[in-house]
C-alpha cells in the first residue's frame, strides 16, 4: 500500500463535465459549484474554456473580484492553430485574460489526429505544442499539459507521441497529463503505458522532472479503475468530475475516486476531515445542475449502504464490515435499512431510529406496526421506495401524526376535445386539445372547504385544486415541488381493471422524499401520495421549526 | 490478447439483479427477461432463488412447461443449515424441486461471516459445504459452486478460506465462483488473489479441475474492471446483470463487461451475430422492470455515441476512430449525429423486414420515415418497447394501415365519494368508493357513434367504452385483454405538469404487443394506448386470416 503520497485531485466538472448531454450551467451555477469544491479541498478546479465560451469569459472575471480561498482556478485552452504565430492566436490570448496562475492546454498526440482532425504535419504539431507553452511560461504562467488522446495515439505511433510529450517538456511544462480521450483504454493497457512513460521520463536526467497526471473517459466503464491503476504507476494529477458528469458516458467519477485513493490505498487526496463532505457535495452539485441523483451511486448514492432482509440486518448491526466495504460515515453518507416485505422485527427497529422515533422491541406497538406492515404490503403497497408513507405509517402508530387536514372527496373531470379524423396517435399536426378539472373537498380545523382548479393533466388539476385549498392554512406548501411520478400496475392479468400503485416524489430544493398510493383507479393513487406527500413535507418543515426553537432556547 | 477463449456469461439479473433497492419483479416480468436473455444467447441464466421466495418457485414451474431454448437455467441456494441433516433441509429442498440441470450453492469463505452471521463454528461450516454440494450431486444435479465473501476472507484468513474450496471441490463441484459480495475490491487485489487461487488448482493435480469464475459487485465502481481484471487471470465464468442492477450500488454490469470482453479483449461470450443485440435488450429489460434506462450507459446508453457538431462530427464521419473507442453497431447502438445516418436507415430497414414489410434503401419513404421516427422519439416516443405502434407507423406511411376507425375525443368523470375524517392513506377498513365513467365519440365507416360506460378506474372506464362503440363492428375485441400498463414520468423537473409515457401490453392469449402513448395528461396518453393495441390486435388478426385463405386456395 503506497501510503500517505500526495495526490493532487483536478477537478474538471465546470469544463469537461458541463459537455454533458442536457446539463447547462449559467455563470451563477458555476460561481456555486467552483466554491463548493474549494470548500471540499480540491486544489485544482478547471473552470472553463475563455476563449470558446463567453460564459466562461465572464466566470473567470467575477472570480477575479472574489478569489477562491484556497483552490487553483485553471483556465483550458488549445494550442495555437496551424501556421499561426503564438502571439496572434486568439484562443490563448483569451486564457492569459482569464489571469489564472495555472492554464492547462491540451494538444494532439495522436499522428491521426494531427492529419485527420488539424489537417497539418506532424512537425507543425510539435511546434505547436512547443511554441504555446514556451508562450504561456514566459507571460508567466504555469502549465499543465494535456496530452490528448494519449493512449490511442501511443499504442498507435509511439515514437510520435513521446515527441509531443518532449515538446511540451522543453518548453517548460510542470505537469503531463495522460488523456484516455475516448474512454476505450482496460486497467492493463492503462498500467503498461503509465509505466513506460514513467520510466522514460527517469531517463530524461532533468532537473525538474515533470509530474504525471491522468484524465479518464468511462466508454468502458473503466475511468475510476484506470485513474486508480495509474496513481499505483505514479501519477499524482488525478482528473475527473463530481458524479462523473462528462461527455458520452462520462469522465472519471470523482466521488469514487477519492475514497478509492484515501481510504483505500492510503494516499493523500483531501485534507481529513473534508471527506465526510463527499456526500453532501455530490448532492449539492446534482441539485445546481438540475439532474436527478443516482441513488446507486457508490460512495455517496442513496442506496450505498441500504441493507434488506433480517439476517442481514442483524449481522451488519453487530459488525458493519460484515456487508460494507468502509464506513458509510467515512464519507458522511448513511446506513439505510430498507423496509420491504422481508423486514424483520430488527429492520423495523431500526428504522424507527432513523426517524427519531423512540420504539422499543417490547413495546406491542412495534409488532403490532410489523403486522401492519406486511399486510399493506401484501394488498401492493410498497415502502422501500417510499419512506416517507412508512414514517406517517410509523408516527400514526405512535400517536404522533398531527392531523392537518381531512380528505373528503373528489372530482375530476377530463375531456379531449374532438379533432378531425385519421389515427389518434402521433399526430404532431394537429395535437390534441385536452381539458382537466378537479374539485377536491377537504377539512381544516374543522371547516370544510371546496375548491376546483385546472390542470393540464388530471394529476395537474388535483394538485393544483389542493394547494388551493390549504395555501391560506399552509403558505409553506409553496416551497415543495413534485420531481417524479412513477406508475406501475400490479395484478397485469385484470389488465384495465388491474391495482395501480402511484409513487410520488417532492423537493424542498434541498431533500426529497416519496410517498404511495394503490388503488384501481389510477387517480385515486395519486391523489393518495401527492396528499401524503404534502403533509410529510408540512411535518418536516414544522420538526425542523421546533428543532431550531429548542436550539435558540437551550 | 488472449483471442479466441471461451468465456461463459452467467447471468444473475432475476435474482442479485432484483436485490435493487425500488426493482420488483412479477413471475411473467422473470419470464419475459428470461427468454430475452436466452435469445441474446447467455448460456446461464440464474432464475431465482425458490426456496426464499414463492415467487421463484412458480417461475421455475412455468419453465418446466415451456423450457428456454438454449440457455441453462440456474436454481440459487445456500448451504444446509448449522447442525441440520441436509436431507431435512427446506431451501435444498426447493432447490431440488426446482429441477435444473445446474444449481448455483453459495457459502461462506469469511471466518468472519461464520461465527457473526451463521453463529457456528468453522469445522461445521466446512461440512455444511462438502454436505450440500455432495447431496446434490448425489441428487443429479450439476453444481457451480459460489464462494461469498471470497476475497475479504481469502484476505483476512487464507488457510480458512482455501478449506472452504476444497470441501467443495471434494464434494464435486465443478465451477468455483470467487464473490466480491461487498464490493469493495481494487482490480490490483483481484489480480493477486484470482492468480494465486489459479496456482493453487493446478497444485491439486486433480483428473477433472474445477473451473473459476468471478462475481463482483460496485461499491467501489471496480464491478466491470475488477470482472475483465479475473478474466485475464483465468476465470471463464463471468457473472453480472443486465444495466448492473443489484443491491446497493449494484453488480458487474453485462452490457458494458461482455462488449469489453469480446470485442477488446478477444474472447468468445456470446455468438458473433448477437452482440448487435446488446443495446436493444439492455433497454428491453429497463423496460420491464420500469427504471429510466441510464442515457449515459457505456456502449448501450443513448449518449454513448453522441457527438456534438463540428469539427468534431466531420472527423468521426471521416473516421470513427478519431472519437470512439468501439463502432456502434457492434453493440446495436447507433452514433448520434445532427444529420441523418445510415445506421439508423439500417434499422428501420431491418426492422421492416421483421414485420413483413417491403421497404427498400432508395424508397424516399425509407428516409421520411426515419425522420419521422427521430422527430417522434425526440418528442419522448419510444419504440424500442413498443413496437406494436412503431408497426403502425410503418404500415402508414407505406399506405397499409387500412382505416378501421376514426376517433372523436372522449371525455371522463371520477369521482371519490367523501368518507368519514381521518388519513386518507393505508384505510382499508374504510376503502374508497370511487367512480369513474367514460364517453367515447368515435366513427365507424361514417357512422359517429357515442358510448359511455362505467370502470374501476378512469382507464378501464375508457376501455370499456371504446369496447362498447366497436365490438357491433369487429367482434374479435373480446379476444383481446390489456396485460400490462406502465407510465413513466419525463421532464421530471415539470413536477404533475410533465409529459405522460404509458406503455401498453395487449395479449390475445397467443402472442403480445405493447403500444406508446404520450401526453401531459395521463389518460390521454392512456386512452392513445390503448386505441392504438386495440387496433393493432385487429390488423394482426385480420392479416393471419388472409394469410390463411391464401394458403388455403394455393
Amino acid at each position: 500500500m503506497p501510503s500517505h503520497t500526495q495526490l493532487w485531485i483536478y477537478d474538471t466538472t465546470l469544463r469537461d463535465g458541463a459537455q454533458r448531454e442536457g446539463l447547462s450551467l449559467s455563470v451563477e451555477d458555476k460561481l456555486n459549484i467552483a466554491r463548493r469544491l474549494d470548500d471540499l479541498g480540491i486544489p485544482f478546479i478547471e473552470g472553463g474554456w475563455p476563449g470558446a465560451n463567453p460564459k466562461d469569459g465572464q466566470f473567470f472575471a467575477q472570480l477575479q473580484q472574489q478569489p477562491l480561498r484556497q483552490a487553483e482556478i485553471v483556465a483550458f485552452c488549445s494550442t495555437r492553430r496551424p501556421r499561426c504565430p503564438v502571439a496572434e492566436d486568439v484562443t490563448l490570448a483569451a486564457a492569459l485574460a482569464a489571469r489564472t496562475n495555472w492554464v492547462t492546454l491540451f494538444g494532439k498526440s495522436w499522428d491521426l489526429h494531427v492529419t485527420e482532425s488539424l489537417k497539418t504535419d506532424l512537425n507543425e504539431n510539435l511546434s505547436m505544442i512547443y511554441d504555446s507553452v514556451a508562450y504561456l511560461r514566459k507571460q508567466g504562467r504555469r502549465v499543465i499539459y494535456d496530452a490528448e488522446h494519449w493512449f490511442d495515439g501511443y499504442l498507435n505511433n509511439p515514437t510520435y507521441a513521446v515527441q509531443t510529450l518532449e515538446a511540451a517538456i522543453r518548453a517548460g511544462a510542470e505537469w503531463l497529463v495522460l488523456c484516455d480521450t475516448n474512454g476505450g483504454m482496460l486497467p492493463h493497457q492503462i498500467t503498461d503505458v503509465v509505466r513506460t512513460v514513467s520510466q522514460w521520463l527517469t531517463t530524461l536526467n532533468l532537473d525538474n522532472l515533470p509530474r504525471l497526471g491522468i484524465h479518464t473517459h468511462n466508454d468502458g466503464e473503466m475511468a475510476v479503475a484506470n485513474a486508480v491503476t495509474a496513481a499505483i504507476e505514479g501519477a499524482t494529477m488525478i482528473q475527473g468530475t463530481i458524479n462523473g458528469y462528462g461527455e458520452r458516458c462520462g469522465n472519471a467519477n470523482l466521488c469514487s475516486l477519492i475514497p478509492n485513493l484515501q481510504l483505500k490505498l492510503g494516499y493523500n487526496c483531501l485534507p481529513a476531515h473534508k471527506l465526510a463532505s463527499l456526500t453532501e457535495t455530490s448532492r449539492y452539485v446534482s441539485e445546481v445542475v438540475n439532474l436527478a441523483p443516482d441513488d446507486h451511486a457508490p460512495y455517496v448514492g442513496l442506496s450505498a449502504f441500504a441493507h434488506k432482509g433480517g439476517i442481514h440486518v442483524s449481522a451488519v448491526e453487530r459488525n458493519p464490515s460484515t456487508y460494507e466495504h468502509v464506513e458509510p460515515d467515512a464519507v458522511g453518507n448513511r446506513r439505510r435499512i430498507v423496509i420491504s416485505d422481508q423486514a424483520g422485527l430488527s429492520n423495523v427497529m431500526a428504522k424507527a431510529r432513523s426517524f427519531g422515533l423512540q420504539l422499543d422491541r417490547t413495546n406491542p406497538t412495534s409488532r403490532h406496526l410489523l403486522q401492519r406492515l406486511k399486510c399493506l404490503e401484501d394488498e401492493g403497497y410498497q415502502f422501500e421506495a417510499a419512506e416517507a408513507s412508512f414514517e406517517l405509517l410509523m408516527r400514526e402508530a405512535l400517536g404522533q401524526r398531527p392531523n392537518m387536514f381531512d380528505i373528503h372527496g373528489f372530482q375530476v373531470h377530463c375531456e379531449r376535445m374532438p379533432y378531425g379524423t385519421g389515427t389518434v396517435n402521433h399526430s404532431p399536426e394537429s395535437p390534441a386539445s385536452s381539458y382537466s378539472l378537479a374539485t377536491v373537498k377537504i377539512a381544516v380545523d374543522g371547516k370544510n372547504l371546496l375548491h376546483a382548479a385546472e390542470g393540464n393533466g388530471p394529476v395537474e388539476a388535483l394538485d393544483n385544486a389542493l394547494r388551493k385549498a390549504l395555501e391560506r392554512f399552509y403558505p409553506e406548501l409553496e416551497r415543495f415541488y413534485l420531481t417524479d411520478y412513477k406508475v406501475r400496475i400490479l395484478d397485469s392479468a385484470a389488465g384495465t381493471a388491474a391495482k395501480t400503485r402511484v409513487l410520488v416524489e417532492f423537493s424542498d430544493g434541498e431533500s426529497r422524499w416519496t410517498t404511495v398510493g394503490l388503488s384501481p383507479n389510477i387517480l385515486e393513487a395519486s391523489y393518495q401520495a401527492v396528499v401524503e406527500g404534502l403533509e410529510y413535507g408540512l411535518l418536516k418543515l414544522r420538526s425542523q421549526v421546533k428543532a431550531k426553537l429548542v436550539a435558540c432556547q437551550s
